[in-house]
């Protein structure tokens, strides 16, 4: 007993000290990358005023800010935006998964798969869109839709689900890339389709044609449905994912200098949002990271009721401005979000978290 | 010795046990919370974009947002938002350190003077004007600026730098506050006074008749002379301090639609900023907390250049917007300010930080 006092003493200054060095932080098995195109504060704000003050954003324990300038314009594109973050350089307007040259460079989610892990994207555009086709292709031009949907036959994306089935079916150059897909071993389906049925193996599903549809003309929970399927599938690979879920529309809203379909829009989103926290907080070893590539519309609240849950907004422009957009992070690494950053460091920054090497 | 190496293998699970647990946070000695009138997002990016990609907010540990409705209206007053603030409370807009029930509220350098720690307020309007005032007045409008002058006389602040010298002055009742602020001790000064060799006691430094000039105008480092003058003061309490600092015409840019009246005086608040995060990182026993009333403008951030330092913005209003704005910590505390929250928030914030009770 007189031992153990006398060990008790010494060892009390130790202590103190050891809870106070930094902690070793947790690396997180899964990355989920969540990007509301065309999100700025504004937009987000007419957000969370329409849904009476709070939003699942709220839910997370790091918020941030990243510049979004591209390598060759003040005012970014979605294609220059998007491969920021897929391949951690800078890119001109218009690039798809190249650098500022236009050489091919691998992605976070092509490195993913190379390591082992599963990878998937959940849109609510075309899955030939600039910002998802920034994760697995490559071209100088996100126009070059066809050989964008080419190069989702290298594979590497395990599911995916958005619109614009007829860059895979209806091509100049013949090819039928559906069935390819369906030979390479994906399951095949279209927005008609009850996702809950699948629970297993690579999937290819098509919300569309072209353009899914707005979330006001009935588009329905397809961007929430294709996320808790994909999560399903993929969190069966023992060593992990990563996973691009976009709000694709907010930024067409913003286009188009609608309040209301940016709302729409956002609280689709939003809903999202919470199913994903929901699987993080369970699982306990996934990073999230909700962000945006640019604002669009210089979006301006000039007034509001969030009792009543009505924004009002007024633009500058039809098109995109530069103003840094937020990033907010949860889950094991989240706390390195924090600050002010260009947009290749949200690449960086969940390369650090996986301690993935690109090889 | 094997009773040694028993009690280490009991002890074992104990320990990273002890590290996981949250450490009781440090209180800060001093706090200082530092208002951008009018900034915004957008604001805090036209200036980093002209101070070519940076600014001193970056060094802060941790960004929030507040929502800075007022009691009555979505589009705030700095009166409402500054009083939110000051006393935790909303306000109807236009009020100053009252409740929405126009009654007068203690604020938080109130209870920090009747704590015994000693107080400052320092800003580039006068310093009847709504921020400041919210701090240590109490009317149901800001327009009573000789009211507000009169409540100054209570003693609350022992260093104070701004305009409006003519409230104090050259009143309709005929009293000389300046002369009644000698008589309390306080050292008079004016814009032209030397602050530098001011070394201890009470400071009344006014820096203009009614509104100080704008930084493109001549005003030069009042701002910042003004604040490392109270620095010096206040920090002889060994209580600690309350100050609350104020980019105040960031705001009149915004009313002017001027994108180089908000960078300028951006510019002149990052100097400030910087002065205030090196006392901060010396101290080590400092909370620094950087925030906003509100928008001002629905500024747009629609081109740029970061190595000219240039950007160029667009308007929708002469007014504010209600937009919610962002939160910058740095020190003990700071990560208290991550989050989505109401601008009375700040207040709770900062009292908890303190540990300080309202009696």
């Amino acid at each position: 007993m007189k031992t153990l006092f006398l060990f008790m003493i010494a060892l009390a200054p130790v202590l103190p000290a050891s809870a106070q060095q930094p902690l070793v932080a947790k690396k997180p098995k899964n990355i989920i990358l969540m990007v509301g195109d065309g999100m700025g504060t504004a937009q987000i704000f007419a957000g969370l005023t329409a849904n009476h003050g709070t939003l699942n954003l709220t839910r997370c324990t790091a918020i941030g800010f990243q510049k979004t300038q591209s390598a060759d314009a003040f005012v970014t594109d979605s294609g220059a935006g998007a491969t920021a973050f897929a391949i951690g350089k800078k890119a001109k307007n218009g690039a798809i998964g190249v650098d500022a040259q236009e050489k091919p460079q691998q992605t976070i989610l092509e490195t993913a798969k190379k390591n082992g892990l599963s990878t998937g994207l959940v849109v609510t555009c075309s899955i030939t869109h600039a910002t998802p086709a920034s994760f697995y292709a490559h071209v100088p031009s996100r126009s070059q839709v066809e050989d964008i949907a080419a190069d989702m036959l290298k594979g590497n994306v395990d599911v995916f689900v958005g619109g614009g089935r007829n860059h895979f079916a209806h091509r100049k150059d013949g090819r039928n890339l559906v069935q390819e897909l369906q030979t390479k071993g994906y399951q095949i389906a279209d927005s008609t389709a009850d996702l809950s049925t699948i629970k297993t193996g690579k999937l290819a599903a098509f919300t569309a044609d072209l353009e899914p549809k707005k979330i006001s003309e009935g588009r329905g929970d397809l961007l929430l449905n294709g996320t808790t399927t994909a999560l399903r599938l993929l969190d069966q690979t023992k060593k992990g994912f990563f996973m691009m879920i976009e709000g694709s529309q907010i930024d067409w809203g913003g286009h188009e200098n609608q309040t209301n379909y940016i709302v729409g829009e956002m609280l689709d989103f939003n809903k999202t949002i919470g199913a994903v926290l929901d699987f993080a907080e369970k699982d306990g070893n996934t990073l999230v990271v909700i962000t945006a590539d640019h604002e669009t519309g210089g979006l301006a609240i000039t007034d509001g009721d969030m009792q009543a849950g009505q924004a009002e907004g007024k633009y500058v422009t039809k098109g995109h401005t530069g103003i840094m957009v937020p990033v907010f992070a949860y889950g094991p690494g989240a706390e390195a979000f924090i600050g002010i950053y260009e947009n290749t460091a949200i690449f960086d920054k969940m390369m650090a978290a996986y301690a993935l090497r690109i090889h």
